[in-house]
């Protein structure tokens, strides 16, 4: 298969950016790559990360991908640069999650004070408030690491009272503070979106990071002229591949829930 | 260092059998590894299992400690073999956490109907439906895997409401099978030993690995003439030291906490 968009996880929540990505362009291959036998990556050093991320980054140049999404919000956080420099050779551009969902964020806040949710990693790392103030230094940014809401949402209990009362625990302290915009800085938090609005309430608006993600790639691709038009009618659908590092019947049985579809095909392989 | 004791764990529970090992034995030196680099061993495959196991074992063999316990469920599910077979060069007994719990549960049950909660790929194994039924073919067995538990020990949420609502969640069905025994088969879990008490009831007795392999250990030693004994008033205490794979600071907060001090002194290694 050539041309087509690579996604690249630490595991099962990509799955969402594959879903919005699908649906904002429903033409084009993807090729998505989990990287399950050492998922999560958000409790692991920068050096870590780094490392893996190079690894499914040659995965995917061998793939010959047009252009590489970088769906997890911990690699995107640091391993972004790394990847640009050490597949030099590669020409595809890298799309992380980050800057999408900062970008929507800027846009959409009146109040200036934004709230970012997302791993201990990805908290740790100040990616979103590095990258949401380099864009605006005069915001106000306030963030919480939420390390309950990864299980909870793979667990498929979004909506049980568990969900509710780790949320209330979590985000409660959002309601006082004048902002008007939570960014979702964690791929499986959209599984979690309508818990997490319930508790911070109607005034705070929700950014998807899948959902920036793949308008993103939508204007990428348009830019440098590699989007697909559509196809004639009769002719055959978008192809989708699967490829995890391990521990395959969970991440069938688990992402056929992220992706709103079932799961079929998905090979294992070593990076 | 020589003639410690060796314990190896996925990441920061087996401080759990460490801390039950320290006040059953405390006389004798230990040398903690946990392959935080690669935790959770819980949704990998058993060949990924076997093989982080085998790493381990051999770094042990190289630090020369007597005795391996292997404090992590599912690498005592599924790697305790391999691991003696794939050391035979290393004369030192490896000691699991599924033994000991299984064979206090068989002491402790008058019903012989028991239950065994712990991470998904520890109940999937069978383990210790295995294990239980070869000591005893008529004992009846229930399992439930209860993925939550891990990230709300870490969080140090054990004695919130989110966690009595999750342990009510996983653990009601319990109430009503006439299971008077119930093996807490993950080492995370004796740090939610008291909400899981209230949950179940007082007509359940919770077996706790960490208590039953420390038992375990100490006679596997005395059996062997390997133990060590009281020293003499005013020389050094026992020595503990600590090796994990990668993340350390986070390893040094969550882990102070399981294990009831500080934790200090923590060296990064590569397996």
């Amino acid at each position: 298969m050539r041309d087509a968009i690579g996604i690249f996880d630490s595991g099962i929540g990509g799955l969402t950016v594959l879903r919005a990505l699908s649906e904002a362009l429903p033409y084009e291959d993807t090729i998505y790559l989990g990287d399950t036998a050492r998922v999560p990556y958000g409790t692991r050093s920068a050096e870590t990360v780094v490392r893996y991320a190079a690894q499914a980054a040659k995965f995917m140049a061998e793939k010959r991908v047009k252009l590489l999404v970088v769906a997890c919000n911990t690699a995107s956080a640091v391993a972004l640069e790394a990847i640009r420099e050490t597949c030099p050779s590669t020409h595809f551009p890298v799309v992380g999650v980050i800057d999408p969902g900062v970008r929507e964020a800027l846009r959409v806040s009146r109040t200036r004070r934004v709230g970012v949710i997302g791993t201990e990693a990805t908290i740790r790392s100040d990616a979103y408030v590095r990258a949401l103030k380099a864009d605006d230094p005069a915001v106000q940014v306030f963030t919480k690491a939420c390390p309950l809401f990864v299980p909870l949402a793979e667990e498929g209990w979004q909506e049980s009272d568990v969900a509710a009362l780790t949320a209330e625990r979590y985000l409660a302290g959002f309601r006082d503070l004048g902002v008007d915009t939570l960014v979702l800085g964690c791929t499986h938090y959209p599984v979690l979106a309508s818990v997490i609005q319930k508790t911070v309430g109607p005034e705070i608006t929700l950014i998807d990071s899948a959902s920036a993600t793949a308008s993103a790639v939508r204007d990428t691709l348009k830019d440098r002229a590699l989007d697909r038009p559509a196809p004639a009618a009769g002719t055959r659908a978008a192809s989708q591949r699967f490829y995890v590092t391990d521990a395959h019947e969970r991440f069938v049985k688990v992402g056929s829930r992220f992706l709103g579809r079932d799961l079929a095909g998905v090979i294992t392989v070593e990076l």
